[in-house]
């Protein structure tokens, strides 16, 4: 089936509806940008009143048109709105933009508003851009629309860019020339209420026209959705989104560790990771990659050649290098020998290689060339400083056409040469992306091999443990209605076994009575607990006693935790006491469920103690986790040290960890029910027989 | 006295030596700059073969000139610099700035010429700029000083700009116009044989003309001297660095924990921290930030108010401000009375205020008047949205006129509006900082913020303790010619003694018939360790036994000592036995001292064990510290917690541990021979009484 943004981004013929002839008006310079930047189509203004608009005859009304419309673009006032809609539908018009601000965004009235044209679109099956946007483009060559109200010459290019923000939209588009920003294709979501990003993420993502995407986003509509999307898309192409995509929900009142620490950016950071997207701080950053993946091949290693003129930007350049994890090795003798012959001797011959400044095109064309032959070097970043006598320009194109075959990556730094970039443009459509300063292109090179990286990554599995689900409904089923309640001690457990987590096993005794009668049947050394359901925070009252070694130890501790309660004025609180095995040694950790209001149920995992109440040392993604995340969630905290063996200690059941992880993403994934899960401590040891989770909350 | 630099940055009169007449040479562009940028003295070309040079009256030699020359510039071959300098000399020249290349930068022979020009110049007393370098540059209105052969016009303005890059200097150069970037003076000091950035930071700390120095060096003749200077100037100017600024020379061999941890970044960030230099990535970084504290005010405190026409950008506002600690707080209901007299009702009233696309001046420069005289704000972003159908220049111009009497910091984004820019400048010549994008002047705002709580911090002393330095001085004689050896353990303590630094106490016995008489005159616990000079690993051979009870567990742990040695093949390296009292809880630290090849000695704090090995929790300061310093290296570290009191533990000693670095910084500030002190682990309790380094080594 044809995408329903099919016919937006490339119509045959637009409708401009509210077309105003007076020069200023939005409306006017709207048809003036499809005119001038020469769309291929035809447009048909719609106007009572003027017989034509910028020399393009007008019609009445929109039914009065004689020809097929594919886009309509309503730029009427507000309350004309809905009225046009339906002249649209009689026209059987499918795609429409809305321009018209005065929706949702302005409040009450206009949530209703907005709400009824949603639902006239939904009656008549069409599809809406808007309301409150500021228009779309397709540079194609083919297409060739501008069909926005906004100064600038759009360029063409590889990048689709969707803006929440039409200022923002607006100012990219002001500075796409100097910049050398190629756009395929560009929209303005505006209040996103029928067509949204995920909508144009999808359609994009089968468009071979776009090579790479940029996103700014201020609100996500489903979070889990745009996760799943884009983790796909990435593995085909980029994403690039600015910082300001942010759930700015936060978290439900947190009562457990895991929930205290899934702060906001702890979320959108999981979520980010998880989808593959690349996250970015501003405007202009955002681009700078952009244009390096729609004008660079994706670098193979981290090996980076430069070739410079000036020693000063070389030694920003390899600096910014180093900043991001890439490498700048050295060059092969053979390389070395070659660019003998070529550069002065008081050049430079290693990596940075400095050909000085007297250095003409043919020097470093010829450099560039041999460089970037060198086995040892994936990238190469040509830097050529500020122009003296020599014609940059020439320099520049002398580079381009040597380096047009290769298959390596190549980036060009024309030091503050911000005049000549357009020229280059013009002169050499197809070159290397161009920047300011040299520490732009060594950032893009780190982003495109981290992206690589991303890309070839393993699939991972969603792995499907046995787990007994009846039980865990059964016991659902009895907490059905109540809210914000934890489960009970002896249902944690059962709930924990059912998907093979190893909670500890665990005796009761009602009473001292009871206590007395178990005494001499357990194996010791053993701890022993205070239970009742409002004991949420027994060992702040004293409530665990450990390393308890024989039955007298045992009544004595029961004592104290009798006493200790009372002091808290919650002995009434004491159900009865749990015996549970002594286990000492071994790394205590934390695994975690909880839920963000958006974007669903996290898993975390971190170490205990310290690690975690100090450092803040845990990572969360979102569920369900496949067996490779569950591994990275591991292995990169900070701490990974502390189960590995540190100072001579045995590393613990890593994979195990792993496993334990998964089962918990399984279990809150059958069931959504479960509004945090705290496994605090769980302990590891290198032995997968020792582990126990020592204490568990759940909470429904 | 006047500075030498006096007379090359205000010369009444400037020779040209090497002046050529072609047009496109480097003395040619030279001599054009100095005349087209309206140099206010004269001009005297030096040329034996020309009449003239850019129409003005060439002299076929120095000495053939009639008036006073205050600086001249060298622009002859290589080869002819030394004559050349002669020739100043007899004319009286005080200043000469050498632009030919040739010298150290090319090899040993340039190197040596480069010797004997200094030496001429010290012969003559004269000061030298370069050489191999660019020039230097004074738009003083007395003085309008282009005294480059880069291309671009310099913009007036209170920014100091020294660069050791030419190429960097002269990509800054070509951007400043578009930039917005007034500089005040420009110095290229090239190969710095005579005159150095220390120099030029000396001249411009007590120069009216600066407000702000920019940085761009490769390299620190001299880290320490650097940072005395910088962190006095910084008291008074902002110095703002690009973080090339490194010493590259890394660590010698380390066999500590302080010597291993010291890593390059380590002792830059440490130099820098203490220095005050606000250090940056990149070149657009340095210029913005350095604009802004030329052109706006310091702010007060962290409350940034917003005001714009577009949601998008003021969200982006509103994210990096946050990013860096400023907030953007509620406005007091006066100001939002009065706001909305002035805002249609569909836009924001609080912060950030949104006065919707519509607005014209009026509009937005009472808004503006209005937001900066809340109580609640110290600083005022003003983002003016991409132009539809108004003049955003007027907008800007409204702006600035309504703004100009206020107290507290001003930052304009025009969004993308490069071009209105220049234009700004010259029909308000004193105007807040503009950007093009909102994050970049949340950016500046944050960082003039710092700067701001740093220019008052407390000065901080040099705190004298009572120390025995001659018994120190006598202890080191003994090992007067040793390179590279330990103190034995008797020595350590007695140093560290002389200094108050608590070493635990020990008791020596020399073989176990020793032992035996000492064992029943100790108090218990104690620690059994093995000692010789070369057992320097000793608790990784098991030559160390805890928590010894009494006199016949003292001699079991004896035997254990000497069987582990054996097993170590180190049997023979035990000269004797040290008892010391075995301390059980409180918190592992490690104090140390280390060396950087070029910085010289620094100090070390961090917790012990997994804080330092896993972590690398650690801060470093150059010596001697300040109390303040001292104070501060303990309570950044992450692990801070650890030492206020973390799950119910009571806060150790800690200004006990500011005293102890101190301490340790005088001792290492007396005795520079001390290449490595490592105490470690020096164990802290809440009572000063009970802390004590239970192991200690110092090597010299």
């Amino acid at each position: 089936m044809q995408s329903p943004l099919e016919k937006a981004f490339y119509p045959g013929s637009i409708a401009v509806i509210g077309a105003s002839s007076k020069p200023g008006s939005l409306s006017y310079q709207l048809i003036h940008n499809l005119v001038s930047f020469g769309y291929k189509g035809s447009i048909y203004p719609v106007n009572p009143k003027a017989a034509s608009v910028y020399s393009i005859p007008a019609y009445p009304a929109i039914t009065s048109i004689p020809g097929n419309i594919d886009l309509a673009v309503l730029m009427v006032p507000k309350e004309m709105v809905l009225e046009a809609i339906d002249d649209c539908y009689k026209k059987k018009i499918q795609s429409v933009l809305v321009i018209t601000a005065g929706f949702k965004e302005t409040g009450k009235v206009g949530g209703e508003r907005e709400a009824a044209l949603l639902k006239k679109i939904h009656k008549y099956k069409m599809r809406l851009i808007g309301p409150n946007c500021m228009g779309i483009i397709n540079t194609h060559p083919n297409v060739k629309m501008n069909c926005t109200f906004v100064q600038g010459t759009p360029l063409g290019g590889g990048i689709g860019f969707i803006s929440q923000s039409g200022a923002l939209g607006a100012a990219v588009l002001r500075t796409v020339q100097q910049n050398d920003i190629g756009l395929a294709q560009f929209i303005s979501i505006g209040n996103k209420a029928d067509i949204s990003g995920n909508t144009i993420l999808n359609y994009w993502w089968h468009n071979d026209d776009i090579k790479v995407i940029t996103l700014y986003l201020e609100s996500f509509g489903n979070p889990r959705a745009f996760m799943g999307l884009t983790r796909e898309i990435t593995r085909e192409k980029p994403i690039i989104a600015i910082k300001s995509a942010r759930t700015k929900a936060g978290m439900k009142a947190a009562s457990s560790h895991t929930g205290a620490l899934a702060s906001t950016d702890a979320v959108v950071d999981a979520f980010i990771e998880q989808s593959g997207v690349i996250r970015v701080n501003t405007t202009d950053e955002m681009f700078d990659i952009a244009k390096a993946f729609d004008m660079a091949k994706l670098p193979k290693g981290n090996r980076v050649g430069i070739l410079t003129n000036a020693g000063g930007p070389a030694i920003l350049a390899v600096d910014e290098c180093a900043n991001w994890g890439l490498t700048v090795p050295e060059l092969s003798s053979k390389t070395k020998t070659k660019l003998k012959k070529l550069i002065p001797p008081e050049g430079a011959l290693h990596n940075p290689v400095d050909v000085l400044p007297p250095a003409n095109s043919e020097v470093y064309s010829a450099a560039a060339k041999i460089i970037l032959d060198d086995e040892n070097i994936d990238s190469l970043i040509v830097i050529v400083g500020p122009p003296l006598m020599l014609d940059t320009l020439e320099i520049a194109k002398a580079i381009c056409n040597s380096l047009s075959n290769t298959d390596k990556t190549v980036m060009l730094v024309m030091m503050s040469q911000d005049d000549i970039i357009p020229h280059l443009k013009e002169m050499i459509p197809v070159h290397p992306p161009v920047y300011r300063f040299p520490e732009y292109a060594a950032r893009a090179i780190s982003r495109m091999y981290s992206y690589k990286k991303w890309k070839e990554r393993p699939e991972g599995l969603y792995r499907e443990f046995d787990a007994d689900k009846r039980t865990v409904r059964k016991i659902l089923n009895r907490y059905k209605g109540k809210k914000n309640v934890y489960l009970n001690s002896e249902d944690v457990s059962v709930v924990l076994n059912a998907y093979g987590l190893p909670i500890i096993r665990s005796v009761f005794a009602k009473n001292t009575f009871e206590l007395i009668q178990i005494s001499d049947k357990i194996k010791y050394p053993v701890v022993l607990k205070a239970v009742g359901k409002k004991l949420v925070h027994k060992s702040d009252m004293g409530g665990v006693e450990v390393d308890i070694h024989n039955p007298d130890e045992l009544l004595r501790s029961a004592d104290r935790i009798i006493e200790n309660l009372k002091n808290h004025n919650a002995a009434g609180l004491l159900e009865k006491f749990m015996i549970q095995p002594y286990i000492s040694g071994g790394v205590e950790t934390i695994l975690g469920i909880t839920k963000d209001e958006k974007a669903g149920s996290m898993i975390m995992f971190g170490l205990g103690g310290i690690f975690v109440e100090v450092f803040k040392d845990v990572n969360f993604k979102l569920i369900p986790v496949t067996d490779i995340e569950a591994s990275t969630m591991v292995s990169s905290i900070k701490s990974f040290e502390m189960l590995s063996g540190v100072r001579g200690k045995k590393a613990v059941d890593i994979a195990y960890i792993s496993e334990c992880l998964q089962r918990l993403s399984q279990l809150s994934n059958d069931f959504p029910e479960f509004e945090e899960i705290d496994l605090n401590p769980f302990v590891f040891f290198a032995d997968k027989e020792d582990c126990f989770i020592l204490d568990a909350r759940i909470r429904v």
